[in-house]
């Protein structure tokens, strides 16, 4: 990811932080707020695994072109979670390590008991990890680019693949 | 809740993935994009306590009968969390156990120490589980459903209980 | 923050919770949803500093004259988070306390190892708190006030301080 496509904080930041944009007043002729969504899909191939989506999203931005608005970025399932952070290798091993340090794979589960459970995945540490860093993420659009900070990579944490996994990016417009 | 009351991963997708939906032009009478909201109440009966929202704000979205939008679920309260995931009962109880593995409640906290703090509840822990689960969920609607994956519920999760408890739902119509 | 100044649960929810708030159309001058930014600065000045945005954020909501809406509150940073709880200063050591505990600084990371990695910042558990945190809070608008919990307070987590921050406060207004 080059830097030139993405949302610098200080070129985010309009000149004079002291008032209001004014609200843009869209044309008559796309005069509604309006939605569209897609579906992204992703295979991963482990069982812990993060995945770089900012790309793929600022491109759905981009088709959309739409200046002013909110995308709603949603794992559509319980153990992909997403998150926010600096995509740097090192610092992505140092997640996932974290990750079992805080909610270890290897602890008794009623979830993993085949007795409490129909479930035979044994992903409960899975669903728990997901719990903690959440399943939707969402950003405004100004001027026409995902408002991400400098350094900020939009994560998909896969907890129990591999798998096929679906991720929907809805966007909002308001301009 | 039964299968067909949820929105399924699939059938969420558009069928060409590789193309947006065409944005929708909503009719003249309703042109305008419109915010309407719910306050959902809950009783708590227990101290640590989770409750199944999915149905109540499916409820809350057929019943304002926006096609395409998005839905805001907001925690009123400092100590009740919102989150995500399959609702199975072994896994509850295995997400209650990790709250207190990763916060526990008997530690020496200041909060609860009556030189430093005028709160008698003695609930630091639970102040401190709902930062790490956060207080509001944020989902799409898409062909008037709510857009969730197959097993995906949402979650209230009393930390503080039993208490009566306020949920808002605020719907935003596109469409 | 006087109490005054805030949303208490019970005015915020309409006194008929059986029915809907009629969906308030808005008069033609204002015919449209918009969207409005402003970009807040913030200089911390501690390694780990916890600091109050709900004025600032409601100052913005205020100025914006938005009656019904969505405002989304973002860290432009990935070692600076958003959470919500209540402003109390016992438990703001709590909270610090309790992320050192979860995620340890003295830990040995990749990150922060100069063979793996570029980053002399020695931050990496100032990621991986933030990964537990979260980046960004969405907020309702309901009768031209932030939809906030009596005790709930919107803040935000220095991390890696001191530092000049950004945080934007994006808001959708539907009427």
């Amino acid at each position: 990811m080059t830097s030139d496509s993405r949302f610098s904080g200080k070129s985010a930041a309009p000149s004079d932080v002291s008032g209001f944009r004014a609200p843009e007043i869209p044309p008559s002729s796309h005069s509604v707020a309006r939605a569209t969504h897609r579906v992204l899909t992703l295979r991963t191939t482990s069982q812990l695994e993060l995945v770089n989506l900012t790309e793929r999203v600022q491109d759905v931005v981009k088709a959309a072109a739409v200046r002013e608005g909110l995308v709603l970025v949603s794992s559509m399932h319980t153990t992909l979670a997403l998150m926010e952070n600096e995509w740097q290798e090192a610092l992505l091993q140092d997640i996932k390590t974290m990750l079992g340090d805080v909610i270890p794979a290897g602890r008794e589960y009623r979830h993993n008991d085949p007795h409490q459970s129909d479930c035979d995945r044994k992903n409960a540490h899975s669903h728990l990890q997901a719990t903690l860093l959440g399943h939707s993420l969402s950003f405004g659009v100004v001027n026409g680019r995902l408002a991400l900070g400098q350094f900020q990579a939009i994560i998909a944490a896969e907890l129990d693949g591999p798998r096929e996994r679906q991720v929907t990016v809805q966007i909002f417009s308001f301009a």
